[in-house]
């Protein structure tokens, strides 16, 4: 399944390919006219996701422009707790809108039973979107799958949307650690089976959207991010041996060091990190991935290559994939990232 | 002016002073039933912060409660550009309102020869809170004057109010780098002005507050953090000099190292920041202020006291100053800071 040509499969097992392998995180989406053009014909955001003939087209669509070396399934962090029943809505110009999950009732009213026929139409886009690569020429991309990390997903459910600090989330942790415990419990069995099952439809890499994990102190980090990713990467590795996955505990500074003993085969930094610094960090053999701003994308010309350059120099003769540190904003001039895929892979 | 018994001065001069001095960030605010009694009898937020008599009065609240080992002037980051004629409102619910400065006639609108006219009241507030320490016995509480600092006073003046990302800012920062750096020089002379005022009026150490200098790519970090920062601290050592600097470079993650070259004497941490860590890579003699997670005091008990000792085990030996990692929030049980006052005298 796995085509280990492919120069992103390449860094991940610790090869410093080089120029390094690039995609863009959220590189399918609003500032490309061609995704506008299929959203602005269904009825709402996670239709879209789960509807395989629209969520393939829209995968493939920056490849077709750009030639990334990944394709990244089409899909949101919260299609989860949409599976296990919890309800999500995505309001225009608000971002997700859930119940709030407050007490045992309703973690009890969860279902894990009802994951795997709600997320068959997000394999049956993996499916298509590997064999569109195929049949469309693109052999030395590859193809990511992934999943919001369990502390993340536990974040927008408790607090019932976004936060700019998800105060709820960490008092429920703090005050009913048994209670968080079981919800963080349920959460990472999911994402184990969700993630298995997107590798069994194709998905060549998976990775683990830790969004949030920068609002952790220390020791909630490590029982909340650190153990649950232990946990995951641990149970994916038995299932399908070799699978690469990608950890992104984003925001979570000093922490990076210790969250390379998840096991993880790159840990993805956000923009505030120094690599140079980031990488002395992390285990031997586990690649960086990372980090430009997307506002320096946003603003293109020499700002955008000064960044992306120091970003190069930092990161020569050791496993890197080139990457943004959060995802593509919608006001971005497509032409900015096809300047910085041509300097990357000039580098 | 400067009394060297006081254990935070003490602390701040490299001495490892054990049991730690405490103090802790909004330690004057809503979850005080004295503070919201005040609160209550004014027109808003601005001018409790400009009529002495109160803004000295909630100041010394905290004080009279727990004797903490620090008062910290009750004033706001955005005094500043309210004092330079930007405009300030404080909306219910919503946090400051500003107008948006966006071009180079929003910047030469700003007047930095109104500034000490506006903020004469802070200064008489700093000469009330001294002499109120003074005459209520509280000998061994130092009072902290305090800035935003100027990338943070720039987060809000470009993007008008709060931001998840201030994406507008760092958006400004890189297209525009000279209107920019025209705005964080003006900031950075008003910062000296104000600082020094402050210092002269009677405060004894004094904090610049960089909330939002997570955002940045590490390049702007030594641009839009660093550099100001070390322009500010040298600048007031000429004028005032031994007066003790604390930083707070806010989620600056891995880049606390490089902060401790800007001859700050104490960089605070927020509460992701694994101390031991962190100290490690703060130069010798800089002492560490915090970090204890805000929602650990909401939720008290076992939490609380795990929290906290494993702060004090981590900085126990080294110049150390307890704190919170960021500001007491409203629905904070009062009963609960005099616990954990109780739990770190008694270290």
């Amino acid at each position: 399944m796995r085509d280990s040509t492919k120069p992103l499969l390449r860094a991940l097992t610790g090869e410093a390919v080089w120029p390094p392998p690039i995609w863009l995180m959220r590189q399918a989406g609003r500032y490309l006219p061609e995704y506008r053009a299929i959203r602005a014909g269904v009825a709402d955001f996670i239709a879209l996701c789960t509807t395989p003939e629209l969520a393939a087209e829209v995968t493939l669509q920056p490849i077709r422009r750009y030639g990334f070396d990944a394709a990244i399934l089409f899909s949101d962090i919260l299609i989860l707790p949409w599976a296990l029943g919890h309800g999500l809505a995505f309001k225009e110009g608000e971002g997700p809108v859930l119940p709030k999950l407050r007490d045992a009732a309703g973690l009890a009213a969860l279902d894990p039973n009802r994951v795997a026929a709600a997320v068959a139409p997000v394999m049956e886009t993996v499916r298509r979107v590997r064999a569109g690569l195929a049949s469309e020429g693109f052999g030395q991309t590859a193809l990511i799958g992934f999943a919001g990390a369990p502390f993340t997903v536990a974040c927008y459910m408790v607090e019932g949307g976004g936060s700019r600090d998800f105060a709820a989330t960490r008092a429920m942790a703090y005050a009913d650690p048994a209670l968080f415990a079981g919800l963080m419990d349920m959460l990472t069995e999911s994402t184990i089976e969700y993630l298995s099952a997107q590798a069994e439809a194709g998905a060549e890499a998976l990775m683990l959207f830790d969004s949030w994990a920068g609002v952790l102190s220390p020791s909630l980090f490590r029982r909340h991010v650190i153990a649950p990713a232990t946990r995951i990467v641990a149970a994916l590795r038995q299932r399908h041996p070799g699978i690469p996955v990608i950890g992104f505990p984003r925001l979570g500074g000093l922490m990076v060091g210790a969250y390379g003993a998840t096991g993880v085969n790159a840990i993805a930094m956000d923009t505030s990190m120094d690599l140079a610094q980031a990488a002395a960090l992390v285990p031997d053999g586990v690649a960086v991935q990372g980090n430009l701003d997307p506002m320096a994308l946003v603003a293109g010309g020499a700002a955008l290559t000064g960044e992306a350059e120091a970003i190069l120099r930092a990161m020569r003769g050791r496993p890197f994939i080139f990457n943004l540190g959060h995802g593509i904003v919608p006001q971005t001039t497509p032409a900015h990232v096809g300047a910085l895929v041509e300097q990357v892979r000039a580098a």
